[in-house]
């Protein structure tokens, strides 16, 4: 193998694949990185055996062939070359050198074989939106997915496409997002995709108001960019029926102003932290909630107007659920959804109604 | 105590005087921050008895007193105050009242008497100089004091004033940084200031071209800004005789621009950080000096054009000792002047005859 290269297409692939490297594996060659020189083209392709990333870049190549890397060396050695033609070579002995200006360096690699051979299946089912919406939906549900490694279908979201409506599901126990959204798709199917991927998939996207197309096959993903493609495993099993978690009707609704209210939790919060909970109390009367919070350093109490359609009710729930909430829509407005002080409530900001988000309260005395 | 200010003079106040507040002590009320309100004023002290900050702000002051807040948590509640007028009362049971808008919190406080009196001495021996140049001064110092508890005395820096020109020294047994400096002073004295109290005073600075006057007692420092008063012990004992280690001749000296051998050095830096010292070599030949390191992992060779004023000369550094000098430098040109490759190699930048940095070689074979 014998090529010379742009430096900065090289830093920015070796970058971009980088993300798929396996930290910890029990199999050394998955913390490698695999080039192939081939026509007019330097292939690098990483992956830990969930997650592939593959780019190309242009290369001149000389001799074709390939070899593999180790990744962490690599990216830091590529990160520090300047805007230079950097030439790659595989020595006979096994080694690659690397030269550049009137410099040389020279790396160990891993044995070409061992590394795995990974399927790229582009048939199967497929949907396809705008890259800025599909960001979006990325933003407002993978927070709320699991980080317990007992229930793993938990730390996917669900995809599901319904007669063109695509949605969007993640859920932790706790509280539930739910994006919908009307997607040009090939047929009704869905899967369950690692978190840990959807956020990959975000970080490639480079062309907000170009489309991406996702290919879904029974057990993996594969998307294509420009000179990137991705593939990752899907999670195996049965999703939470989520529409039967769903309240469908609600005695009481609150309007509030999404800042004031955010504001106010968080202060809560400070105190309120230092409970295992983080429990935050909500006294909703008229036109005023009152947001409290108590612990042994001290109380927090702050009046946000509000405007009630339904009774009063006083209901508390983890400061920290609501938080992730406020934080991810730009809405100015907010409707909050209640039934009873144990009933799952259901937040949704008020000019948007493709963004639902449950959250269970919390039991407290009195 | 009650009193009336603007939220965000205090945000700013606390989170200045925060920098002192203790993180692990044996004395709880050295995580406070005591509150005085006199006379038209809120004044906020923290200290963890080695550093001390003190803030004055604009208050209306209904009644005079004091207390102590839990550092931790008035920080954090302030920071999310708005830009507000805040209310602040110590209630008759102990607690203080925190009233903004039409809501109200209230914090535990710790008894006031057993807050620690520190003695503010205005008198002593002093220093002045820009606060741009103190900044340079400091930056250029600091980063080569000792981490290392068993020898106290190089975790600070020696301020030596003799007839006007002061030095500031800090050495770490590896190697040593020397910064000279025509300034205004009371007369010939010297004192080891801890390393983190002068970064904490270029923290405070805000007037790049107004003075700082720095005043010195026997064991203590003290200096003033606007508002805002900072007392430091010094560190007793005494500093090494940095004059000893200074080479007071070479016999070879060389010139090389500074980025293009730094670009160099971090390179072969990723090679050789795999070796516990980090080890570079540096083969200086006519006008050219190769730069190399070797691990299992691979090795770099790379060569960068000099002007050498002397003869051919192998020398090895551990890397890390020579990035940092160049971090810290703006001038394009070096000098690097060498006697043999057991001697310690003084570094300086080619401009600037105030700044000077010794570092000592590493033995290799052949």
């Amino acid at each position: 193998m014998k090529l010379i290269c742009d430096g900065l297409d090289l830093s920015d692939a070796v970058l971009k694949v980088s993300k798929a490297l396996s930290v910890k594996s029990t199999n050394p060659v998955l913390e490698g990185i695999k080039l192939i020189a081939s026509g007019d083209f330097l292939t690098l392709i990483a992956t830990d055996m969930e997650l592939t990333i593959e780019r190309k870049i242009k290369a001149d190549v000389l001799m074709e062939g390939e070899t593999v890397v180790v990744g962490k060396y690599f990216v830091e050695f590529v990160k520090k070359l300047e805007k230079e033609q950097v030439e790659l070579c595989r020595l006979n002995e096994g080694n690659l050198q690397i030269r550049y200006s009137d410099s040389e360096s020279e790396m160990q690699v891993f044995p070409t074989e061992s590394f795995p051979v990974i399927e790229k299946n582009e048939d199967g089912e497929y949907l396809s939106l705008k890259q800025s919406e599909f960001k979006k939906i990325i933003d407002r549900v993978v927070f709320a997915t699991s980080a317990d490694d007992s229930r793993p279908i938990l730390k996917g979201c669900l995809f599901e496409i319904i007669d063109g409506t695509l949605s969007v599901v993640a859920l932790d126990g706790f509280r539930m997002s739910v994006v919908k959204k009307n997607i040009e798709a090939s047929g009704n199917f869905n899967a369950v995709i690692p978190s840990r991927t959807l956020l990959e998939i975000t970080r490639l996207l480079d062309k907000e108001d170009q489309n991406i197309k996702i290919i879904l096959q029974s057990n993996s993903l594969y998307v294509q960019f420009e000179n990137t493609a991705l593939i990752s495993r899907l999670i195996e099993g049965e999703f939470v029926k989520y529409n039967h978690i769903l309240p469908t009707s609600f005695e009481n609704k609150v309007i509030v102003n999404k800042q004031l209210l955010l504001n106010s939790i968080e202060r809560a919060s400070i105190v309120a932290k230092n409970d295992r909970y983080n429990i935050v109390k909500f006294d909703i009367k008229e036109s005023v909630m009152t947001v409290s919070a108590k612990s042994e350093i001290g109380f927090v109490t702050e009046n946000v107007n509000i405007n009630l359609d339904g009774k009063d009710l006083t209901i508390a729930f983890n400061g920290k659920y609501l938080v992730d909430f406020f934080k991810v829509i730009d809405e100015d407005f907010v409707s909050i959804n209640l039934n009873s002080h144990i009933d799952p409530c259901v937040l949704k900001p008020v000019s948007d109604e493709e963004f639902l988000y449950l959250v269970l309260p919390v039991r407290i005395n009195g």
